[in-house]
């Protein structure tokens, strides 16, 4: 039987424990575990905003050079590499995880060798929306066709996928999926939007060669952050995107020539840097790449463990898998009163994510989730189901 | 001849002069005129953050509902939308302008009716590298040919245009061509960077269908700011764009289904909408929007106006037309000593705009720019080159 005080002396023992002081946390009684929809304010990112601001209205336009704005999407992309074991000059950092989605699986069809007929995109019928939505646009823009399923890859080209289920939060093999697409002649497209900042990747090791992925999750990056795109350094500069803009052009202020795509990364870019959003984003990842990815995701794997023991001792029908090296930074309960629930946590100020019909989740971020953050929440809902008063 | 109490009763005749002190301006000493490419930083824009930093600290993922985060790109689009002419619910701002006019010219390629063979895009040599750059990978993408030139629009789809060229300031009639390019059956998408928050524009009324522009010039909206995108009422509920993402379907949280796109110019979002950047822009926006867009484009005709005037006087070759109306909110001369003239005006506290090989541009923020200060940028313009002291 799993006590309140276990989860204390978790905390107690918890490496990762002071990083939540990082955090601005108006109210400690607020139970939070939505990070993985939303990652709690670094007070840094509001420190740097300020500083920010000064640079705007007191530099102006000089700031571009002076506080190198210009190369903002690419150095915020260098501090986010380490944490997906990918090296200098392989991330930007940029627009909405739409825009690079869209990006990187053009960039991927594009690197696809020719073949008679339309190219051939496969995605999963359960991934999510956004990706399933970005696939079919392209397909209505160019000639390629939609395989809906991943288990047959014969005579597929790319390949779209999330690497953590946004509803279950199964996790794929990385390396082992990306090799069976490679051996079927298709490019994998990552979406790591539920797994950057809460699992320890290794890009370049595990063979991707395209991912993209959100950094306003576990990575706290601030309310619609900018996004990131990773190239492998291996066929970055054999790789095209269709979104053409000026900080993608190799010599960006020579105005008068026809686009020439600048070498490495940068290529991705498209335009004028969101600089408000990076430099909020840039402290979150910050705070993730000092804590120390491999701490994070072993904390990430044992917090999710005590909440898959938790909602075990407590009855609930989880559809996250048990073994910790299959899931990402979330628990997910089935319950077919899911949205009664919700709102009944949430007025008792236990804060978690809903997904339709039947799906609650329990998101662990882990700079600033607490175990008994965890216990307090399951046992808050097992209150509820029994009528108790909070 | 114009002295300097010629600008300071002008100053006083002003009837947006106050306005100024909407803004945050560190060092009064500091001539900026370069507003075009960088506005200035609203005071509210500061207030307006710091609050937005409350909510995301303190009401985390409920912002979405609670403070409509989920809705700002359309509702800052609705408020910027009076100054295009145009009405709520045909303007959204989001992404970069990149983006935006990739989404704008594949919309207005998809209106275009079918013809044999690859249907033509069509824009100017000279226009803005980006609008080119867009037109070019676009041409890569699908099947597309560029027409260099907008002379002859026989056998054109779709032209991309600016309204106001980014050198020389020239404003091109947007009824006028707006018309012609239909008469030839072409859509024309027109590029507003250079002209939104600085010229009185009615976009339904001069037939316009699509357009695009920048919130971080004339508007001031920050570094980065997101872009707005225009799609008239008449035809966005037939209008298709290719980047499919979540916040563009219908019903953006029944997960489980195909895209649909909603009604409206809604269909024209992609991801998550970048919140700190729409915060910061919505107040610019805001702040133009409350002055009257009247009074500043007459103010812009009557500083760049006034600017020519002592382009003359100080014996400077202008490259911006004499009639204002025939011109956007910057005065730009050339110079073969454009380089060295940029760094000595900098030196001496004058911001301005350089365009290589040989332009120098003198930008008019009416909410921000003084007769004084255009005065006083020429005169050490002058000063410059007379060897005289500053």
């Amino acid at each position: 039987m799993i006590e309140r005080q276990h989860a204390s002396q978790m905390d107690r023992d918890d490496p990762l424990a002071s990083w939540r002081d990082e955090f601005v946390i108006p109210d400690p009684e607020l139970i939070y575990l939505d990070g993985n929809s939303l990652g709690r304010t670094p007070k840094r990112a509001v420190t740097a905003l300020h500083r920010v601001i000064d640079e705007w209205s007191g530099d102006l336009i000089s700031s571009w050079w002076e506080h190198d704005w210009l190369n903002l999407a690419l150095t915020v992309g260098d501090e986010l590499a380490p944490l997906l074991g990918a090296g200098p000059g392989e991330v930007a950092v940029h627009e909405s995880t739409t825009v690079g989605i869209f990006q990187q699986v053009n960039a991927a069809l594009d690197l696809a060798g020719d073949r008679s007929g339309p190219k051939v995109v496969a995605i999963a019928d359960g991934d999510f929306p956004t990706d399933r939505y970005v696939v079919e646009g392209i397909a209505r823009l160019r000639d390629v066709t939609v395989r809906h399923g991943l288990d047959d890859l014969g005579g597929v080209d790319v390949v779209l996928r999330s690497l953590v289920d946004y509803r279950t939060a199964e996790l794929v093999d990385l390396a082992g999926e990306t090799q069976r697409a490679c051996a079927a002649g298709a490019i994998t497209v990552w979406d790591l939007s539920h797994a950057a900042g809460v699992l320890e990747l290794d890009l370049p090791g595990t063979g991707v060669d395209l991912a993209v992925g959100c950094t306003y999750k576990f990575l706290n990056g601030g309310p619609g952050a900018p996004a990131f795109v990773y190239v492998s350094k291996r066929i970055q500069d054999r790789i095209t995107q269709p979104i053409w803009g000026w900080f993608a052009q190799d010599d960006q202020f020579a105005m008068e020539r026809p686009f020439e795509p600048r070498p490495g990364v940068g290529r991705m870019l498209n335009g004028t840097p969101p600089v408000l959003g990076l430099t909020a984003a840039r402290e979150g990842i910050r705070l993730s790449a000092e804590a120390g990815i491999g701490l994070i995701a072993e904390k990430a794997r044992s917090l999710t463990g005590f909440g898959l023991d938790l909602a075990d001792q407590f009855g609930f029908e989880t559809v996250t898998p048990s073994d910790p090296t299959r899931r990402g930074g979330h628990v997910a309960i089935r319950r077919d009163d899911a949205r009664r629930l919700h709102a009944e946590l949430t007025a008792r100020k236990v804060i978690i994510d809903r997904r339709d019909p039947d799906i609650l989740r329990f998101g662990m971020s882990p700079l600033t989730t607490r175990y008994v953050d965890v216990f307090d929440a399951f046992s808050t809902l097992t209150d509820i189901l029994t009528g108790s008063a909070s």
